[in-house]
């Protein structure tokens, strides 16, 4: 008895039996049922290779081409279904929160100019851009003044239509702000079965930056501590490598309270560190090992203490 | 009798009256109260500039300093607060449509990945982004295939929480073309009573444009109507002074339908056409004219047909 696949030929090699799959789906499972197949009949052989090519001849014919291209399009599509990782939607994710921020940067600073000639002054010593558009939306202009203690106002005196169309831009910021808080706490979420330690140790901005800029946590675990260092200085590395001029310390990391906190003259050993540990992290995460992150805070924050 | 400014003195010299106003909001009529002061006295003469030099001495004293900075600060911000002109508020709202359209095409693109995970077929079929933003937030992926005659996507199977998310940034963009559609018709109604015509010509966006690049009604109804018409093409217009590059034909007016429609060879000439009506409708609105735009209108469109 002969075996090609998951078809069966006897000595004269005639078909017996041949498996037939239902749906492009249960071609995952295929190593599976070959597998059942040998065990059902326990003496077969490989087929030869000179009757291999007979039969492969036989599909030459015009009449499978429409078959083997639904198929295969059916089994790559399937392929794309089950290509979307955690890492893809935690990619999103980072990349829209840097987007909406993009977006309210935007248009707080045209409310604040559009404002401004509502009430100036305001405008000009509220300098947090997320409280001054909440206090724009929630009180009225002479509420706000007394707050500052002033009595009057150099900014126009707007008609209430007028006045309503800058409310409704304010109330389109808050919202986007609102937005982007909502998003981090998904992230937050997704992170935490994803990638525990890395979110532990990064937090979640910065690790789903670095996800990011490492395209996935497989990539990631497999990069040397250096690279993820340095990833999100690519610019300036290769300024480094090309004309010679001095090498970045840190990426994105260089926004980590660790590295933040660390003295001038200690910032590049610090984010070395950082990265050796987040490497770790990374692997930690991608083999689904322990949860070890907290020592490794501890450990930094203890160096951080002696410097 | 003598008098200068609001002050009237005798022949010695001697204070008689000094009108003193009672809020530097009164000091705006300042001509006002001079002529009555001028009907009350019939014989004043002008003091003679030797006396005014040896008036002018008396507030050397640092003791009015304080009252003079407070006055003239006070004067300052009323003549702020009066500054607010329709046209500032028309050129903060088209350039705040300009942003929001900026803004949500930021987070469109986005939302056309992130969703393109879940749904691939339908981001890349709908290219209409508000018509794409519209569906994905009123419909479920199920309904969308079926109207697409799709039986199975490619897209992954997301959990309700993940979907959520990007429905979320879906709904988001939804508000941002919606708030751009109300600033539009606040637009609309700003320009309706401010400049009529210019409105009839040119249209919301491209009137108000106009009125932003030209700096304002009143300067726009002083500028040529060429360069009305090359208003929006600086860069193109000094990159052809600098090196003689070809002359641009037209700025923002290449938007309007009139431009757009007319053959290629016939667009400079229409522009230039259109340009000389605008101009016309400035000058009608910031005069407050007749409302003439009309027959502009129909006269461009009678020239549109002969070509």
């Amino acid at each position: 008895m002969h075996v090609t696949g998951t078809v069966i030929l006897d000595r004269n090699f005639k078909e017996v039996e041949t498996l037939k799959f239902s749906s492009p789906g249960e071609f995952r499972f295929k190593e599976k049922i070959e597998k059942q197949l040998r065990q059902k009949y326990p003496d077969l052989e490989e087929l030869p290779v000179e009757r291999k090519e007979k039969m492969l001849e036989k599909f030459r014919d015009k009449k499978f081409f429409p078959d083997f291209y639904l198929h295969n399009s059916a089994l790559t599509r399937l392929a794309i279904k089950q290509s979307v990782s955690q890492d893809v939607l935690i990619i999103q994710a980072i990349a829209n929160i840097q987007e909406l921020d993009k977006a309210a940067n935007l248009l707080v600073k045209r409310l604040r100019e559009w404002y401004g000639w509502y009430f100036p002054e305001f405008a000009f010593r509220m300098t947090d851009n997320e409280k001054f558009t909440e206090l724009v939306v929630s009180k009225k202009r002479e509420e706000l003044q007394k707050e500052i203690h002033l009595k009057e106002t150099m900014g126009a005196d707007l008609d209430k239509t007028q006045v309503e169309e800058i409310l409704l831009l304010a109330r389109q910021v808050q919202e986007l702000y609102q937005l982007r808080k909502k998003h981090e706490d998904y992230l937050h979420q997704t992170m935490k079965t994803h990638c525990p330690n890395i979110l532990e140790l990064a937090g979640v901005t910065i690790g789903a930056r670095l996800l990011e800029l490492g395209k996935g946590l497989k990539h990631i675990a497999l990069l040397p501590s250096s690279t993820i260092q340095l990833l999100g200085a690519e610019k300036a590395l290769f300024r480094h490598l090309k004309t010679g001029a001095r090498s970045p310390k840190y990426g994105v990391i260089i926004n980590h309270p660790f590295v933040q906190k660390a003295k001038r003259e200690d910032k590049g050993k610090m984010a070395r560190k950082l990265a050796d540990k987040l490497s770790l992290c990374a692997r930690l995460d991608y083999f689904k090992g322990e949860f070890k992150a907290l020592d490794y805070r501890r450990e930094l924050e203890g160096e951080l203490e002696k410097s």
